[in-house]
């Protein structure tokens, strides 16, 4: 074999490059091996894990968990891995017993099992779900980790029935115009949907990922608005209450509203940006081979469509390059993105920034922040930019 | 609320049905749920597992385990119940000191560590992987759930690096036609690979469903070959030695063949052919809810490319109609095909049949026992038909 102890780097077709490391002898085992199991375990060997709040804290089940993104592949966020945000901590649900009520202003009011949901039309969508507060820090305080800045996003095959299906059983009355959405945790935590929406591509899912729905997501049944603040997304699901206008709860008054320069707040403002991050290399990562060649990574979504376009710069915004995005693009869901990049060794900035459907192209922060201020944090989608030392450490920037 | 206490069917827009059922009181907890948790888990009241063998086995480290399709949603199947095929167990490898040794006919052998591999451009698909020993019983002794008959397939999310982009680094010698694959087990699992399949869609994946590859899918690094037969896609991969020619080794020569009736055999049959299931309701399941609306789910893929058609039959297989299928198909993945159904309270049979994009249509399993006699297992894409009986219960048929 030759040069068995040298790092060497090619040059191969299109730019292509790639290492050559004979360094390290090969260990294999001898001995047999673990047995099969019931239900499989990732290997011990991985720590990636969701950041949770302190041990300490008072309010146990209120709070965030965050999905490690710089530690992820494709498009899927493993179930195990996907964000949390509980307002009254996961509560313990019997599916046998648990029924969504449909009723208010309709004709027919309804109780539906699991299992009476599962006899109607199926449909399964890849779709991400994120807090509206994710990057809510990000204004002069940018954090240094794409799990600390983005990790309130995930993505997940979900599988349920079309809401329309449901609302059509219980046959609404001419006056509905919202529904109101009620959880079984403790705070039976109540959001006004408007009945578009519900018409639209709503859905009660009750699986995800290819198995029934985790409790730290809705088990046994969560109300699923693709697109929409996951606030709106109301896990463990039981009452939709036909209304004809909103109910000012709690999570649509005090909360989750956007305070602008003028006083005024938006409200009800679901729909999530188009949003992208670099998730490799990114904050806390290194470019632990030196100058050559890497590949940038990261994610890319929009509430209001597929993402049509993302770019990435490599020297500090002053030039952009179309990255490869997977494919197909699914719609309202997670888009990887990737651009191979031969680093030179000197210190610099990555940043992507992405497109969707509609036109929209992510903003700086600058430009949101002269659009709606500093007074909030909600819906903030702007660019996250990471700096690349010449040691190849790789940390965030102070925004603007 | 009207109609408290009795269950009732209607019928509402194009054929849809829909049940109501009063009878039960709605549970919601009123105290705090459990915390964010840093790796979560699925409820501990679902149950479904994968088939292991049986705990007094003297084998424990060669066997097979298989997915509970018939509880399976969507078309990925969670990583922990993706099934297994083991022939010395699941060895524990160290990823930092384990290393694919790129050699034989190549001007440049190589070794790549899975650091290594994440510098080249990556590639995420959605691929099933198959067992060629699935369905090998169902001759003359069908299997009495979908576990048993189809569970050895499954489909997931695969990140990795293609092949042919680290043989460009190794520089393939011009008489190299074949690559033979060595896995790090005990076993050393090893298979010879024609050359044009590594530079056509050949993967080294190292992620699954959004998480480093699970311990027995082949952690830190397998061998993916999309659409071709589960034994060939190395997992643990640790060597690819290019060769001029196939080496002949046991599982491709003692096992892995299709004794023809001729008293020859089909060696080297790679390709799996279309292939499709009804998943639910199936054998072991009951239609709980008496006659009336239901949904007919299930799976099918082809190791050919796309799925183009799914045809179910409820009626013993006189008439078929046209399923309804998962968009986007993808290439040699599960698609997901649906059919609503109104049961009238007869007894019937349910079976599905696919056709792939290369106009291949699934055959009964006469067909294929006319074609191949008796004398092999391996390869058995046939018709698989429940038996719906006149109380709901769901079994299997005895074929041909």
């Amino acid at each position: 074999m030759k040069n068995p102890s040298r790092r060497r780097l090619l040059s191969v077709g299109a730019g292509l490059a790639a290492l050559t490391s004979c360094s390290k002898k090969q260990e294999a085992p001898s001995a047999l091996g673990a047995p099969m199991s019931p239900y499989g375990e990732r290997s011990p060997r991985e720590k990636s894990v969701r950041l949770t709040p302190p041990p300490d804290t008072k309010t146990p089940s209120t709070g965030a968990s965050r999905t490690p993104l710089q530690d992820s592949y494709g498009i899927i966020t493993p179930s195990a891995l996907h964000f949390e945000r509980h307002h009254s901590g996961i509560p313990d649900i019997d599916p046998a017993a648990h029924q969504l009520l449909i009723h208010g202003l309709v004709e027919q009011p309804l109780y539906y099992t699991v299992e009476d949901l599962k006899r109607f039309p199926s449909v399964t969508q890849i779709h991400f779900v994120e807090c509206s507060g994710n990057g809510r820090t990000e204004y002069g305080n940018p954090a240094p980790t794409p799990q600390e800045s983005h990790g309130l996003s995930s993505c997940s095959e979900w599988t349920g029935v079309p809401v329309k299906l449901l609302l059509a059983e219980a046959k609404l009355k001419p006056e509905a115009k919202w529904v109101i959405a009620e959880g079984a945790d403790a705070c039976r935590l109540t959001r006004s949907i408007p009945l578009d929406k519900l018409i639209d591509d709503a859905m009660i899912v009750y699986a995800q990922n290819g198995e029934p729905i985790r409790p730290a997501q809705g088990y046994p049944m969560r109300l699923f608005l693709p697109g929409w603040e996951g606030n709106t997304n109301i896990k463990w699901v039981h009452r939709l209450m036909a209304a004809d206008g909103p109910s000012m709860t709690t999570h649509e008054t005090a909360y989750y509203t956007d305070l602008l320069p003028n006083g005024k707040a938006r409200q009800f403002s679901f729909e999530l940006e188009a949003k992208s991050v670099i998730t490799r290399p990114s904050g806390g990562q290194k470019l632990a081979f030196g100058p050559g060649q890497y590949e940038i990574s990261g994610l890319a979504w929009s509430g209001r469509g597929k993402i049509t376009r993302v770019e990435v710069s490599v020297d500090r915004g002053k030039t952009w390059k179309d990255a490869e995005m997977s494919q197909p693009a699914f719609s309202k869901a997670f888009t990887r993105f990737r651009l191979p990049w031969n680093w030179d060794g000197s210190a610099t900035t990555l940043q992507s920034r992405c497109t969707d459907e509609t036109g929209y192209l992510q903003p700086t922060a600058d430009e949101m922040i002269e659009v709606r201020g500093r007074n909030f944090g909600y819906h903030n989608n702007s660019i996250k930019v990471w700096y690349i030392q010449a040691d190849g450490s790789v940390s965030h920037v102070a925004s603007a």
